[in-house]
């Protein structure tokens, strides 16, 4: 039997994650739900295992959106794909990989706020137009969607997913040029933070927005290549990182090999920073860097920045650990295990009731006592949204004995929306955005806090390009200087709408 | 974890009933896999339960298609909507019916053949356009389909279904006009065999072909309305059964009530005899006639055409029983279970092997020694399509020890292929196109053969209409007179599209 | 992920059937859960495919328990086995009954009451003990089974499950004799009707109580032999029928062969009358005779019996349909659909709540009005249990038009419990107990009532045996004269306990 | 439906852990399958929310057995319980948990090695015996559990179950003493590690054998009293830890509350070592020590006992991150992210075929070659069992790029098999029990390798205890030294059998 999630824009649906107070908001990485909205895509080419390798590769991805997943293989003639709500591993099995024949794929996985929380919206989208099949896979953003969207409606089209990737289908299929330069066309209306993978029955199309806003990555095994929003997704399968894709490219692959063609104009580089604070793998390696390393030595520049004397320093699980290594490595102060992730993971765990938590039992993360107990503790953490979890975060180390807390945060104030893939809160729910650092200290019931300046966070990312003063970077959620237009009269659309 | 079924047009899906001998072809009713191509529809109107109403209706309707459901519910803002592969008890279950609310909706049971079998095609389809939610279910279909859709992808349309409903959303959507004059046109472009239920955010439309092809039938429980392809639906949930619907009728229901209208002149009424010879259930009334009661006339007036002397007569189960009682009735041969149908029903029984049948193991259907050793037998079945499945039951009888069988098919030869929606095999693959009754009788290895005339067939349905030489249905798949244009020059489609 | 049901004596179930208002009592067969307490098992010696016969054998007695099913294969060295809630089709698959290798099995399907609805009581039950694995698969109830138990708890028995079985397993572990002594002993010890299949690493053994009350059948396909609680079950595996197993016999199958033995004495053969009447498949045969053509006597004798004129004759599906058609061939008055089964089976159907049946709702059974209205209708049902039933059948037949309901039962009155595996209510909750025929008529608001005479039952049974005025069968729900001793001064069992 | 897993001693079973080529054995933490067999015990005495108390202390205990898990509660008057195979969020839904209705409760997690993995032996067991029902949970090994099982079988018990946990049951059924006293003379019979929790229906029961070989602690929220395998179960649900459950020590709990008792005398307190090296949670205590604590204490105590200079420290994950951490907190040398664990967790999870992995796509550990490229390692494990594991990870880094390896194990060679509760290989295939350490560093390809003394080891726990100049640990696996007698003439059992 087969399901699909029904819609409707009110409705619960099953996957949504009820009673978790941690919802209302932090940075504070995976274990948190806000700040998660995002997407990863891999695809392969020229690989007779491509549906195999996909599997493998989206599950080094899974930490990217692990609401929906899917795969779309092509064999020449015809598209064999599935898609389902749940985890690569709970989506696929032995038989529904091996029936996906093929040496090119496209496949995807996906989070989404809940009210777009449905099967139809699983990616790989796939279409039957003019010329033939056409799937297509996303992560990021179109920022006039909706603009589009309400202009193909006028005139005719209909829809039956929200996703953007449903307008480009559309864009593609009216234009009278051949695919490719259709899909130029297409791409260079869209207005954004985007990488796209296209896959006709014989074409590969690879594109990422005119800024390089979200991250993809080449790579290549024996004659095959692999297109992955992280590297870590290439190791896994043993092929070996080639090149990050650049502003503007589109690459196109079929039987001619690999064309390197652009659909437009690079703009400066302004790569998502949150990626580097705590989107990617610490295993994945973006712009030359390994995450981990660069994450130590954010928080190595936070200790110069902020020092302050203390018994041990923490890192909330998992993002964190790494910066918070760093500070104990640059301090000599002892890195020790404070806070513990209870691994309350998967959409079938029980969660515990408000009642159970007003008699102690916890939630995704807990003090340890023994720990922390008459201690003075640094915490390190990689962002603060609204200011609540973080509020609770202490308390937690308080209610388990800690004499001081000192909270340290390796990135500058979270003071505006996403526009380009990140699901962020109204910019009035950013703490950041109302409140002076000593406000926020005592919101949070801190002893101190700080944050690592943005020319730490540049330099401790290390891809400081002579060009280009931001290193690469787009800052826009710490700095308010969005490299995109983003406001088109009200028929905008932030988050992630992959 | 939720599934979408890969689709792709040649790969074999995970519902395909592999293994199974009986798949070439018979028309023994629900035994058999072919002629089979059919769907349910279901509508209510006005109900504040409407979903469960819905979900006891499609139930009464599973015969008509047991690979897909599904449920859409208007609540006057927003749809809410669940499909799914499997059995209506299968994709519904008490959350998810008690999260579709609403008081209107629209439901759907779906066959298919193995290769469009995708929770993509799964009914209602819901699309967005220019004017908000749209809703479409289906029964029949549109045999110049494949010329429209060529059309409207040439003009840049793209698809996501293989269904004919599409097409009728591209038709409205592009059009104009409000709702129903658009629905109205795009309704008079299809040429074809079908039964309609269109909804919008605050309207019902219900539409029949302009022949009336496939039933539907409308009935009231209090206040509200209810549409539904047999009357049996509207029994089980406690509604009155008002009418059929006409053909060329179209009716609007919204906070006006109801009004009766239609988007074209009627041409003659020409209602599926299929439909009456074993598509529908028993129980069913089509235009005032119990089912039941007239397929035991078919029994008796096989009798009067062509009586044998026997020691007994049985039906092939389960369409057949009825006019086995009315054969042996008629003719004081008694009835008896000379054959019985092992319910090897749903997706997930193991078939037997090819290894294990030549071993003995049985399939759907065995003869019952007990009851048919040393014994004449009458042998009542609906129909011959390929003739290779009546082979295999006379010889099941043979091999079980009946010295004689003796077939009477309550229907005449089965000539001609079907385009309104049921699947039959091509013209060249049935048997009596190209076979003589007495080689047909050979070929099943009968000791005789009968076959009903066509005016037998029409006076024990009963239906006949002084003003319809035909009693008001269509028999083109005996006689060949097709009641539409068929042939597009070879844009057009036959079989199941819904 | 496997699952065991919980258990706890008041624990509800989550296969209980709740709001199933049929729920309340009544002998109409397959329709309604009372007198549904039964079970069937199927072994198999000799036959390399032996798991998989075993799966179609138990499919075809899936109508004797729902609610569980299981299968041990033994190999010569080891079992393998496996067992879960659920039919046939949903606790094995492909990969199951590929990992049950051996060529000797024993097998199971079971309903129960509610209360004892676990897993730990399905069967075949498995042991370890002192020679090695032992497993058993019952049919029937053990009258004095509390009372041995209660001797073995004393002496420190442990217990696992609330199964006679185990009580046999522990008499046969406790004994100092070799395994076909000791469960000639334990066989011995044990009071009250069952059919009982036991197994060791290298043994079959094929038991029946001294009186054969329920029945068991051995048959053979090539060299091996295949036992079964219906002969239906052999007929879909292709096996031949050999015979029944007579009252007392033991049979041993192993290395040398069949030994034909017996662990008592026989008594006079009692085989369970409701097992012709409606239990046991119309395609199976007992003592020879088929039983839908056993059935048919049963509605012809009903008609000379107690013939009423009338428009038309109808059966309460399933089990009363062949009675049915009997009793219209015997007084020429047509067998019509007047009744409708609604399949709504599985334990995953949502029955309608109490609000929705009052508006209409259907529940399993239907009355077709265009067939009764204006019509008196002979209604043929098989038993009367609590008259509740009886009375909501009438009911519908009326509220759909009848204008007179002549109900006519092919059994005498049921007035006596079942001790012999039929889960039956207490004495005082039968009908029959308590008031007359025309009392009962008036309950069940019908024009007349007749019940069949015991006489005219044993003689469309048929298996009239001279030396037996009671035709062999066992009649004491209808005469109260049980062939064994049932009462052990308050430690009996009723129902079923296997 | 629900499932039992099939048996039997030689067959593989669905969770069989297939093509995963770190099977073979290693001794590095929760990534390897050996060395892993090992359960966890939680208790609750007077907390009316017992049953969701346990699913939250069972998930903190879920690395202690992943394959099984179960929950038994009492009302009072009955049981009511629960078991499934799978992890704690999978076999226990909120339905579930919510018809566990009482305030005492024992659950339980388990591992097994594959020939035993079956339901039946999920626990808690559960019995009916002469004075009532019965429910037990345990952690650890019998070591003369087959001489007691065949004294049990040649006096006529039967047994269901492969479980220790079986024969404690037996025992106390045939003791013709009360309950509590009954179980002390039946635990005095038992020789090995074993922690039990025992429940009858008024009276729960808590006992450590005689050297508390396994790890087993009180703690109190509110009025309640709770017992876990791990403190961390404690902390997650709020309660506080009270103190370690005392060798030979026996808490009864009842309408009278806690009563301490023994039944039998303290010997030398011997608690596991591997629990402190890598089985228990890192946020766990033990005898006071914080384990995270404790390991980065011995990663100190091996950077001072075997210093070896390099770039960077890296930790196999999970167990050995801490005590990496210490040995670069003690170096100065940076510990960086050099092997990264692919989280392919979860029995549906698709292994890489054979071919795949010679492709390069990696298992379960992959080393990060930016971080680790051209860079001197020091890699940390916590033992090495068989040694094909330590070899296969440090040519994992080398093929990363690695110039040099140095291993470091923060234990003293492994060369002596389990008796008390973790399932080792054979004493011959430990590579520790047949090679030098300069073999082992060749065997291994290290450039150096080094093992913590266990003077180290004792010094790192902490727990020195004056009396005791092993410092209440078990170390025979190292020294050999084992508490209990381990030998009974063949009839002895190691590894875990909960």
């Amino acid at each position: 039997m087969s399901y699909e999630i029904k819609t409707g824009k009110e409705q619960e649906t099953p996957i949504l994650w009820t009673g978790d107070f941690y919802n209302e908001g932090t940075g504070s990485g995976d274990i948190f739900d806000t700040l998660k909205e995002e997407c990863g895509v891999f695809g392969v080419f020229g690989h007779p295992e491509a549906a195999s390798m996909s599997y493998y590769g989206l599950h080094a991805l899974q930490h990217r959106g692990e609401e929906s997943a899917g795969i779309c293989v092509a064999d020449g003639r015809d598209f064999n794909y599935h898609r389902g709500m749940g985890l690569v591993k709970e989506v696929f099995d032995k038989d529904k990989i091996a029936s996906l024949v093929g040496d090119m794929s496209i496949g995807h996985v996906r989070y989404s706020t809940s009210g777009d929380s449905r099967l139809t919206n699983a990616q790989p989208l796939v279409f039957k137009y003019r010329d033939g099949d056409l799937a297509i896979a996303t992560n990021g953003n179109i920022v006039n969607e909706p603009l589009i969207r309400k202009q193909l409606e006028q005139s005719g089209s209909i829809f039956q997913t929200t996703s953007d990737t449903e307008v480009l289908a559309h864009l593609i299929a009216r234009s009278p040029k051949d695919f490719v330069e259709a899909a130029k066309d297409a791409l260079q209306q869209l207005v954004g933070g985007f990488a796209f993978l296209l896959m006709t029955n014989d074409k590969l199309i690879v594109a990422s927005d005119s800024h390089g806003l979200r991250p993809l990555v080449m790579g290549r095994i024996g004659e095959a290549y692999i297109f992955a929003s992280e590297s870590c997704a290439l190791e896994v399968i043993g092929a070996q990182l080639v090149r990050d894709i650049e502003p503007g490219e589109l690459l196109v692959l079929d039987k001619n090999g690999l064309l390197e063609d652009r659909f437009t104009e690079p703009k400066r580089k302004a790569l998502c920073a949150m990626e580097y604070i705590y989107f990617s793998r610490p295993d994945s390696d973006m712009n030359g860097s390994n995450l981990h390393s660069a994450r130590k030595r954010m928080g190595s520049r936070m200790a110069l920045e902020a020092f302050v004397d203390a018994d041990l320093v923490t890192g909330v699980p998992d993002s964190s650990i790494s910066a918070a290594i760093g500070y104990a490595e640059q301090t000599g102060i002892p890195y020790e295990l404070g806070l513990i992730k209870n691994k309350y993971t998967g959409r079938t765990f029980i969660q515990p009731s408000q009642e159970l938590r007003e008699q102690g039992v916890k939630m995704k993360l807990s003090a340890v006592r023994s720990v922390v107990d008459g201690k003075r503790v640094v915490m390190i953490d990689d962002s603060i949204v609204r200011g609540t979890t973080s509020r609770r975060i202490v308390n937690l180390l308080r209610e388990a004995g800690a004499v001081e807390v000192h909270v340290r945060i390796t990135s500058p104030p979270f003071k505006n929306p996403c526009f380009y893939g990140i699901d962020t809160p109204d910019r009035r729910d950013l703490i950041a955005s109302y409140k002076t650092i000593e406000e926020m200290c005592e919101e949070i019931n801190a002893d101190s806090l700080a944050f690592l300046s943005p020319e730490g966070l540049i330099s401790s990312i290390g891809g400081h390009n002579k060009d280009d003063y931001k290193g690469g970077l787009c800052l826009s959620c710490f700095d308010n200087d969005y490299p995109t237009q983003v406001d088109f009269g009200g028929a905008e659309k932030d988050g992630c709408s992959c």
